[in-house]
């Protein structure tokens, strides 16, 4: 089995790929200009290394991306998958010499039908554009992540995209039923179904989900639907600790109760947010849980979250009155990111997720971790999914603290994986992560990995140097 | 890549067999006796090929499964892992000289935790004890197959089974999120997770759901749970034509509802039914369809699907008025596919799905088929899925009806092919049809499949000769 690498390939000269990439692509369709390829080096990720593409092609159809493809392997040249480059595991960076190959210019939503409750798009359809329209027609489309307003189906699909939805509805690989792909020698491939169900044959529909571009590109994807629920109201609890808002999601969750939304944020993840937006959210509580319900009723469903929050010690419980405070409450989640950003300049988001029970435990080994390397880590967290990101702000142009920051973030992942968690709940590997995938798989999982990486992908073509 | 095949291996001799496997388990593990073995040939589909099981092995333990492979992949033995043998597509059905692999015995429940809403499960859990078990935790554990009081968890996963429950709650595939399986070489991967959420490789948890033992033996299951919904109420509506109960379907999903269940039998099923046990239902329709909801309020969503019913054609709606009554109709779809098998003795149950949109039109190609081929087939569907198992009824000692009954078999899934649908939604491919699954998938994703099972199986001793 041929070693990955994100070194550069044997040189090519850029000439002749481009000369052989002219003839199946119109010009516009290809980007030389290095000032403009530079920019299309790396996704949102800090500290990941990122190489110089020779070229960027924006294909507008699937005869496109084959002719890509076949040039590729016909060259050797690696071929480096993007959409919207919203992630943060640095899985769409370029290598030396690749062939950015991004789909945003692939945005066709093809079909909404809201009887077999399916979408059919192209890759670059954008997350919210996708979600309005379908929404048009009575129909949900629910991962939600955060960059949900920029980020592209294709995107979400390779990296098997979360969010705030997922405590109810599920991550997007169980919206995915069926893709075409063309594989890393340009052929193409269909996978799954437009049904409801279907067993013929070993699931690669699935493969390809959260596979990070390594095994070929998804040119159009069938997507499951749900019919629109009603619109969701928020509340809010604060608590004197972590550990009491932990109590609470758990009593939430065995009580059977089923939020459309369980988020958890810290003193310093609120203060953040403050600080950017000044929405006056409670500055002196530890922890910020935010609930909602998309049920028939859902003040009744808040009333009672409440209770379990007070019994379980929260010291404020704010159900909000109307969709309008509730979106505020929400907004201010959303921004939690870019607001711990704002501290010093630089953040390490991390992405561990414990089961639900153990969520307690983790947050109060971050905060020894924190003070252990005398550093800020605020933590949002999916909580309902026990899915954290303890992001870590710290001031890049220091290299003591910068040495900290990633020592803590190996820390976090390690704690993670301690207590039967993942070292990456929704972000993926990338770059970011890839020397601790198989501390998560061990040897065997990693055996097998790359023996289907292998399976897809010969020559180690597609995005090399990801996820192992 | 070496060509799969059911015929006999090079031969080995039973004792050297023996005599091996003797070493890593006790006696009473070991089945031999001719007559014994011979009833583990075979699952419950017709006319599929069965071999004869040199020896049937019924471990206790992980550590058995490995010593099991281990003498397997030594000495060139094939294996057929073996659930309750309820399938439907001969997956299970013993080769030549193999050893049967029956994970039965090791059915222990090993962990139901509310707060995480997991379960971890030895293979040989029966999914009714389960289903009853988390039950008494208020929790659900929703894939309810035909064979749910005798059919296991390991079987489930191997054949990615479905049941009535899919139409809201989907296959067992969106349950299982971590394995534990004894590859065929006996050594033992961990796949997946016990988190809500998590993206780390590959998602190998999801290749092995449905592959039909083909890629290794499942010993352990993470499991996700859901709360326990409130008891369903089941309506009956009838309609004088399959084409205005399928109006029906389209329109209730349409509408954006989500029932607990929507089934359809044709008179054929109906009247099977009660001819088997007498359970009154109207012998005058051409098509009953059951609809049910457990939500808060199920009078409300039944009263609004009757409205829809009748739109579009129903000759009467009835409600349950209760728990009992909503019993006894869900007993009469349960008993369908055994009072069909009464007919005329012999049934060939094909499971072709297509999107519902296109239900109709399954239903007409099939009536039409059923007069082309002079043949009873009774239609029983998962009809909100578009899953329909067309059931050929016929005389097996009647050679001419047998080859009618198999060729209106072929001939019904051309036609889930032609309507964009496969061949099948939740029995899998076994024996049965495997000659069908490259005409689903075609050659490109025909070599992937076979590229997969050879890294996982590079010697092809997990269950030959199934699937391709």
């Amino acid at each position: 089995m041929p070693a990955s690498s994100s070194a550069s390939p044997a040189p090519v000269a850029t000439d002749d790929l481009l000369a052989e990439l002219r003839t199946g692509l119109p010009a516009e369709a290809l980007i030389t200009d290095p000032d403009i390829t530079a920019s299309y080096a790396n996704d949102m990720a800090s500290f990941c290394e990122a190489g110089s593409p020779a070229v960027v092609v924006l294909p507008r159809t699937v005869e496109q991306v084959q002719h890509v493809m076949r040039t590729a392997t016909a060259l050797r040249v690696p071929v480096v998958p993007q959409g919207a480059r919203t992630g943060l595991s640095g899985a769409a960076n370029a290598s030396d010499g690749c062939i950015v190959l991004s789909l945003v210019k692939m945005d066709k939503i093809l079909e909404i039908s809201p009887v077999d409750r399916i979408a059919v798009v192209e890759p670059g359809v954008v997350n919210a554009v996708l979600s309005r329209a379908v929404n048009e027609h009575g129909l949900y489309y629910p991962p939600d992540p955060s960059s949900w307003e920029t980020c592209t189906i294709g995107g979400n699909i390779g990296t098997a995209s979360g969010g705030l939805c997922c405590v109810k509805y599920g991550v997007t690989a169980e919206y995915v039923l069926g893709l075409d792909v063309v594989l890393a020698d340009g052929r193409l491939l269909t996978t799954g179904r437009r049904t409801a169900k279907g067993v013929a044959g070993y699931d690669l529909t699935r493969l390809f989900v959260g596979s990070e571009g390594s095994l070929g590109i998804v040119v159009k994807a069938v997507l499951a639907l749900k019919p629109a629920p009603p619109q969701q109201l928020v509340l809010a609890a604060e608590f004197a600790s972590a550990a009491a808002a932990c109590d609470a999601i758990c009593r939430i969750m065995e009580r059977g109760h089923t939020p459309s939304l369980l988020e958890l944020m810290d003193r310093t993840t609120v203060r953040a947010v403050n600080s950017l937006a000044n929405m006056g959210l409670p500055e002196t509580t530890e922890a910020l849980l935010l609930c909602a319900f998309d049920t028939a009723d859902p003040a009744a469903d808040l009333a009672a979250v409440g209770e379990l929050c007070t019994a379980a010690g929260a010291t404020e419980v704010v159900p909000a009155d109307d969709p309008a405070e509730s979106e505020m409450l929400l907004q201010a989640r959303r921004l939690a990111l870019v607001a711990l950003e704002a501290v010093k300049g630089t953040t390490m988001i991390d992405d561990v997720c414990v089961p639900r029970s153990r969520l307690a435990e983790v947050l109060e080994g971050i905060d020894r971790i924190a003070v252990k390397y005398d550093l800020t880590i605020g933590v949002c967290a999916h909580a309902g999914d026990g899915n954290t990101h303890p992001t870590v702000c710290f001031d890049a142009s220091d290299p003591d603290e910068s040495r900290r920051a990633r020592e803590s973030f190996d820390e976090i992942m390690a704690l993670g994986l301690e207590l039967g968690g993942t070292i990456t709940g929704e972000h993926g590997v990338g770059v970011l992560k890839k020397e601790w995938l198989s501390r998560e798989l061990g040897p065997v999982g990693m055996e097998l990995q790359r023996g289907i990486k292998k399976t897809f992908d010969p020559l180690d073509l597609l995005n090399p140097g990801k996820l192992f």
